[in-house]
């Protein structure tokens, strides 16, 4: 069943480690041409791209990324916007009735479908990405940075480029464990183990569980990298943001 | 800079009537597929797929979509799913630390970017698809009808199979209303009316403002299709739905 499409898709790998060559901007804006043909909500868009690529300003949003990706050239950050349409109301004479948490909610999925297109574009032409979850950690100092009014959240990183590593392609859970045919089916605990080898018993895998010192795979993570405390503390930072920035008014 | 990707990925349009002809196992698996291997964060894969095909439930599932792409074979709920990890959680003897607005949003990036991959890749096999934004409106219902444990909240809807129409490609604001370079900018109100004529001055929107009988296309939206009462009620059922489903421990 495959065509290019699909290998590229299936191919996916995130990519760290850039090469010092910069994207050409029509590059680039065929690129985000893909994203703007994503789906979205009532075809509002509500959603904008900072694309970043000069100092020191390149230097001090990667610093808001705990330093990852150093060598990309090209940091996008993609922001869920009800700035712009609440702008396009008061032109308009119109109510600004988008600061709530349907809207967030509904402009976050169309901010990701339109960076979906960008990156399933760019692997198709060679680049290499990677997505930073970190963008959650700082978005208050990030906005700042950015200078993002009230009603912009950004809530999408991406560091791209042209790769300067071969990255492993990472395991995955697969169908047995992610799709549900009609309905949902909780499993057993011993058909969740079953599913749940590929990720404990991957060689990488392991040698994490050796290296962090952990008894097992899974503890990593709760220990380690997303702890509950982390947790509550930046549940709580984001939703005050939210609240901030107006997109809280319910 | 066309190659097939590209092609795909502008040539979208979404697809509301479909032909009756079902969608092949082993097609569907490989769409699938490729969802799984979209960037997600941690490696986690907080995110469910439920494939609903049969009678009742698929006309059961459509009706509380509003009776939209009522022809269409499969309908995808993609679920933010905590449940999942929470169980491998108490198999490995670890907390259980991921209920909370945190990982809400990451696991709805991450189940968009599985879905966009799905689509992505349909797409380019020939299919046809709508996102539903509706599975917000009746969230609860759904997780019911669906049979959703605690955790596991659906946050995208598609409905997919061969297309029975051959739909306009609607309108997209541009680069010069979406792209920020470097920094956020944000526009004056002159220079939003001329990015935003794409959409206002578009035939197939002049004649909607006709039918609505508004003063202007923003305030069918704002009067008709999302009005501020209508978001406020959502926003409130939406939280509340959290909430119960353990998703705001924080």
């Amino acid at each position: 069943m495959d065509n290019q499409t699909i290998n590229t898709l299936l191919g996916h790998r995130s990519v760290r480690r850039f090469k010092p060559q910069s994207i050409n901007p029509e590059l680039l804006a065929g690129l985000l041409e893909c994203g703007l043909r994503a789906s979205n909500t009532g075809n509002m868009q509500l959603y904008s791209v900072i694309a970043t690529t000069q100092e020191p300003l390149r230097g001090e949003l990667c610093k808001l990324h705990f330093g990852q990706c150093a060598t990309a050239p090209l940091w996008l950050t993609v922001c869920t916007d009800v700035a712009r349409y609440h702008q396009y109301c008061r032109v308009n004479g119109c109510d600004e009735p988008y600061g709530n948490l349907l809207w967030f909610t509904s402009a976050l999925v169309d901010a990701a479908l339109c960076a979906q297109n960008i990156c399933v574009a760019a692997e198709s032409k060679g680049l290499g990405f990677c997505y930073l979850g970190t963008v959650n950690y700082n978005t208050r100092q990030i906005a700042e940075l950015l200078q993002c009014p009230k009603g912009v959240v950004p809530v999408i990183a991406i560091a791209m480029g042209y790769p300067d590593e071969e990255p492993r392609r990472s395991e995955r859970l697969g169908l047995d464990a992610v799709l549900h045919s009609e309905t949902y089916h909780t499993p057993t605990d011993a058909e969740l183990v079953e599913t749940h080898r590929v990720r404990d018993d991957d060689p990488f895998n392991k040698k994490m569980v050796e290296e962090n010192g952990t008894r097992n795979y899974c503890e990593i993570f709760t220990t380690k990298r997303y702890t509950r405390s982390m947790n509550t503390a930046v549940s709580n930072d984001l939703l005050q943001f939210l609240k901030d920035s107006g997109m809280w008014d319910f």
